[in-house]
């Protein structure tokens, strides 16, 4: 999509607008790099690199810090097509002082130097705010997560549920789940005493959704507490996840709480792929399959992200018919210009503009919320000048009133923040 | 897609055609709209305005026709970024003498009025088929449809026959059966002699084809006449739907009639949706499903829309090998410019134009056709330039004489009208 | 895609790219068209004229060469829109001395004439060669082929596996693969052996590839020798083929060959259709079938092209993940600008570029590769115009280095020619 005048003025007035961030692993109490190595070893990095040519040697914990970056520099050439490594140079120019526009090996040390010494200031974590126009970032808590020692107001929590839903059969879990509640599970009733805890635990935190992600042949289920019995007695509860599923939605419809769904994953599929470089899809996947669970909740906002772009278009027709179902953003494999724009484009296309929620960083820590956003809103120019602007159906004011209605006014009003 | 000189000059040499439209839902009896409530009431609004937060109290028919339009009028704001937003304002300044670009609260008592005025005149109906340059228009029938009381040459006849497929089981449409041909269904012979009456009634009428949308999973079947008699006899014909499916096949043959397939649509996924907005699907579907009848029937020629854009490619390859398979037109959730525009330039690229069937309305009223076939040749005018004129392999004349076959000759010729 | 000054001076530019075609159907022994008969009896043109109405007749082998040719070419004028036709004019014009735009009847016997008298010259193959820029290309070879009387250098042998897969019950591949090894199989010990024997045979001839193509519901899987001495001995070896297609992976390790999988093809779905115009697909397919192989075979290099766009991002993101996992050219159904430009701007967006193998004709003839690889170099140029040099992300020459990459410096390395 060439930068042309409107291109550049709708992602300018974009640019401007503050960020709250739907959807984020960061840790809020490590938000920001302390080093290169923790840029550059983001799961994107390490698999390109990987899938690249690069052994998983350098991957190791015991290699020094400096190495591991020169390693993966190294390699940085191999993949300077993509997308991802984009984000790494608006990293590079914007945080470090960076001023080419390809990182080579020569770069490694300097960078490397430079990252220490800008990511070591005083207040960095609020310089990285600032720079970014970010107002607010959510979380993704492990329900057992204190949500202690950090601001729940700029951090907003966000209760994850994949380990409740899929792994309750697990000891470790039920013993987790009875040291954040006194609560030993076992059956459908003690279940939902240790959900009220939970979610009673994270709405007095400032807590704003649950989350959960999904594999493609997931079916949500209502469950009756004989077969819940039947199961935690008989079988360690092993085949509960879509009763579970269908408990977590009563207690989002109780708490108010919007339920993050992100469909599509399988996990493990490159089995000795790098940490978090092991997750693939199927793309035989339906929303059809959360049909009950969208009809039995209506109360319930479900913001729906889709791992595939194969998926849009029923995640177009179901936030068309259904009040309760959202678009949220752009995921992992999705999160790539290609795909964001026909996405995009289909979505402002179908789906009432109310119900938008543009695009969220799912970052690990804060300096790539930037770059993200970057990419999202040099994306969303595109397309309101391409769809709204150059046909003459909106003014370039009432496009930016558009575009900032999904960076932003959507999040606000979806999530009630 | 911008509207440069050679897009707008495409796209108005195009509005010159006049058009026989081979798919809608129009009522020969009550073709045009009464009020601007048979407009803002089309599906498209009332999904949208319900999806966009608005309840379901305003479209009980006991409100008054004006406070249902300012109910709906007033949630526009909520999906005035989508395509059938635009087809309403293009109805508004085409029909209605407004102005502006944006339908507001503040127009709705203004535009309520001046829509039962003009909706009021006489021969509005010849009046829109003028602007709209109509000649023909093709319904979709009921099979107990008398077809009496309209012009059969303008209001072109076509057998709808999902119910006789997928409700035989029910006595009411026996019922109805026996009503429109004399003849009690109660097993193969029986159900034959029914069907060659219904044939007969709708080719008498001038019928130019038969018709049925279908489930995602759904397959045709030959089932054999002691089968038929089987489950008439035991099961009340409950499992007969790809069998019955199979003997109108039969029939289209014996009478010379396309057979249009309306793929992939579930009836009721949203229950608790507005009226006709309850409809979704699966995006798991395949032509495959079809590829007995298609190799049985090589004389019936088989019109076939997709409900998705996944399903296009399946649609152009089979298209490309089958002479019987035609594509014919952008369905419904299909029926959006940025689904258009890839899934056209697919078939322009990849299949003979001479079997290409563009468009067509699938209106309830006559008012839609215009701003339908509008948006679709907006995207076929920007389709020709980008594809044809500006490489170089077209005229812009014969760029626009490529257009008109797919807008007019070919569905002369598919549907011998 | 306008053909603007920028896009025409990258596609200029890559056309002065020598060719390594990595996967064509070309007979070593019969690398050349004779007559304009083997230009239009290409599948593409009796399949595209039969669906737009042209019966099999004039394909029957006892109708005149010239005769056919008329006929195929009176049918031209219906599918004159398709990316097929231009690969026509394309030829040609190249080729033959053509200066229209446009095959009419009128041009039927001087193309003719001129076809016998071009091709017949001395040293044709040299000048299609020549004028191609074509370096060395691929053969698709039958397991019994003796690969003799060729130039294994320019024409690169390719083990087809397919026959062995899934014919392996029939008695005629067992006596073949008897006389082509002297071994009789009946067990996983036998078939090892010939398989040995057959891998032997190939690379010492040259071989740099292995490949398959799979029907979509395929999934590989290891067997044990048990299994297969009772399928072979009690069910002639009938339920096979996903463990002989994991020995055959063994192989590939050991003799260290890419193996290619061509994945979604569904044989004989048009039963009635022309020669090679049979075969469609069913979209419902996943690389998720892989898991297991690309898993237990890192050391084997899989090149994967799949069928049907709707399977592109599975591959893009199983070549992002998996180092042995390599995206391979626009197969057939595929092979259509439309799709073209939307998968290349997906993998270039995502994968590492290293991995890229751009493109393959897929050809019978020789003559083919030039206008095939013309198509593909437009689309390249325009998506590397669009997506990197206009947004200032590369320049012109590095645009052009990048093209190359997936032109040519990739089939080099991939296949290690």
């Amino acid at each position: 999509m060439p930068a042309d005048a409107l291109v550049t003025e709708l992602t300018d007035a974009l640019a401007a607008v503050p960020l709250i961030d739907p959807h984020s692993h960061i840790d809020p109490l490590k938000p920001v790099a302390k080093s290169l190595d923790d840029i550059l070893g983001y799961h994107y990095y390490t698999e390109l690199a990987h899938s690249a040519g690069m052994g998983r040697d350098p991957l190791d914990p015991a290699v020094p810090a400096r190495d591991r970056v020169r390693e993966i520099v190294r390699h940085l050439d191999r993949f300077d097509n993509t997308a991802q490594y984009g984000w790494l140079v608006d990293i590079a120019r914007t945080f470090l002082g960076f001023t080419g526009s390809r990182i080579t090996p020569a770069h490694a040390d300097r960078l490397f130097d430079a990252a220490a010494k800008t990511f070591g200031q005083a207040a960095w974590e609020q310089q990285v705010f600032r720079k970014t126009r970010l107002e607010k970032i959510f979380l993704t808590n492990e329900f057992d997560d204190p949500l202690r020692d950090f601001d729940t107001d700029r951090y907003v929590p966000c209760l994850r549920t994949d380990t409740l839903v899929f792994h309750l059969d697990r000891a470790d879990t039920r013993d987790r789940l009875y040291k954040a509640t006194g609560i030993r599970v076992g059956d459908a009733a003690s279940l939902r005493k240790a959900l009220a805890a939970l979610f009673l635990h994270f709405t007095r935190k400032g807590a704003k959704a649950c989350a959960i992600s999904l594999p493609p042949d997931f079916e949500p289920a209502h469950y009756d507490d004989e077969f819940f019995y039947e199961q935690f007695r008989f079988h360690d509860g092993r085949d509960l996840a879509p009763g579970i599923f269908w408990l977590i939605a009563e207690f989002c419809r109780e708490f108010k709480l919007p339920f993050d769904l992100m469909v599509g994953v399988n996990r493990r599929v490159y089995i000795n792929g790098v940490y978090q470089g092991q997750d693939l899809f199927d793309q035989r996947t339906s929303l059809i399959q959360y049909r009950r669970v969208f009809n039995a909740f209506p109360e319930v906002t479900f913001p729906v992200s889709v791992l595939t772009s194969g998926q849009n278009q029923e995640l177009v027709a179901y936030s068309w018919l259904f009040p309760n179902v959202v678009p949220l953003g752009h995921w992992w494999y999705s999160n790539v210009p290609a795909y964001i724009r026909q996405d995009l484009t289909e979505r402002l296309q179908a789906v009432p503009k109310t119900k938008l929620v543009g695009y969220y960083s799912d970052a690990y820590k804060l300096e790539f919320v930037l770059p993200k956003y970057a990419m999202y809103r040099r994306v969303l120019a595109g397309v309101l000048a391409d769809e709204y602007v150059r046909p003459g159906l909106l003014s370039e004011a009432d496009a930016v009133a558009l575009g900032t209605r999904l960076l932003r006014d959507n999040v606000k009003d979806v999530f009630k923040v």
